[in-house]
């Protein structure tokens, strides 16, 4: 399987809560960062999703907000994955950037331009890329 | 009423399924493709949603994921809507991808330019079409 | 803190509801206008969201449907901001579209290049902006 998605991060399933409709799941991922998804209850029957699953986290670009100065953030989105910009790539509406969050890990977010030029984003810059749990995809292998 | 959203697909709502806050919809497209939709249950109410009413359902091409090599893919997103690529609209940092999916139905996607190319993605390839049932709008005439 | 995200609307919080996964909180914007999100009951509780509380709304302007002659619209999208545009800002796949809403406030969307062409938007024209409460992430000061 192959998907557009900029964003795969393999872990292992640590949590499941279902709801009525929804479900939280929480995965490790490698170097034991935490990472939460909300999916169906449909979806986590499909999979047969278990704790102790391996699984991975898809997440599209657009889905990513950039943020900065975030040390004092108190926002409900439940990912945030810090580290350092390492690339920028400028279109007329849109910019792309590209962080390293350790563990060989990169997340590319999709953001306006304006917001990139209003933050002053630029490679070597520490960022912070955030989105929602509802904006993640679980896969299995 | 006309709203940006790429994507609307006709239907009926076969089935509604509330929690606290949120409610799963299943709507039966024509030629009896099942779409999965999360709404919350305020929005329900608004609508005065049933089953059996003909609705809509209305994705923004921004979060709609491409995908290849799918038979074998085990994958939370509820949508998968496979079929052909008629048209590629390369930017610098976006790609958008239309995909015809029987039906008289096209559905479009916008990615980002590295995973088009990652994906070598052209017309007259096959496609598939993923997004989360959050995703998806509900409307009704 | 800084966010990359284009729509930041300041508001109390007048209602939370909470499910067994999710939560639904209302805001009341300044100008007394109404929003809805979804988040996590543990963005709730990381947060110590009450009700009567000073808090935001952030949305990323590509979870935003621009939508005209909306007034019989019957749709499940929770938040619905009309306004006069301000500013179109065209690209090879996308289109920013930044709509005034009243009380000093703008609000950007980024739909495609096609959706913008085929509903004619241009500066003065009046739009409606919407987006799903899942769309919308809640920060405290």
């Amino acid at each position: 399987m192959k998907v557009s998605a900029r964003n795969t991060f393999a872990g292992s399933v640590t949590n499941i809560t279902k709801g009525a409709v929804n479900a939280e799941v929480t995965l490790s991922l490698k170097g034991g960062i935490p990472l939460t998804a909300v999916v169906t209850n449909g979806a986590i029957d499909n999979l047969g999703l278990t704790t102790g699953m391996e699984a991975y986290a898809i997440i599209k670009a657009s889905s990513i907000i950039i943020g900065t100065d975030l040390h004092d953030a108190k926002i409900s989105a439940r990912n945030i994955f810090c580290g350092t910009i390492v690339k920028v790539i400028e279109g007329p509406v849109n910019t792309e950037v590209d962080s390293d969050i350790g563990g060989g890990n990169t997340i590319s977010a999709v953001i306006t331009h304006d917001s990139a030029t209003r933050l002053e984003l630029k490679a070597g810059d520490h960022a912070c890329a955030l989105f929602k749990a509802s904006s993640v995809i679980i896969g299995v292998i």
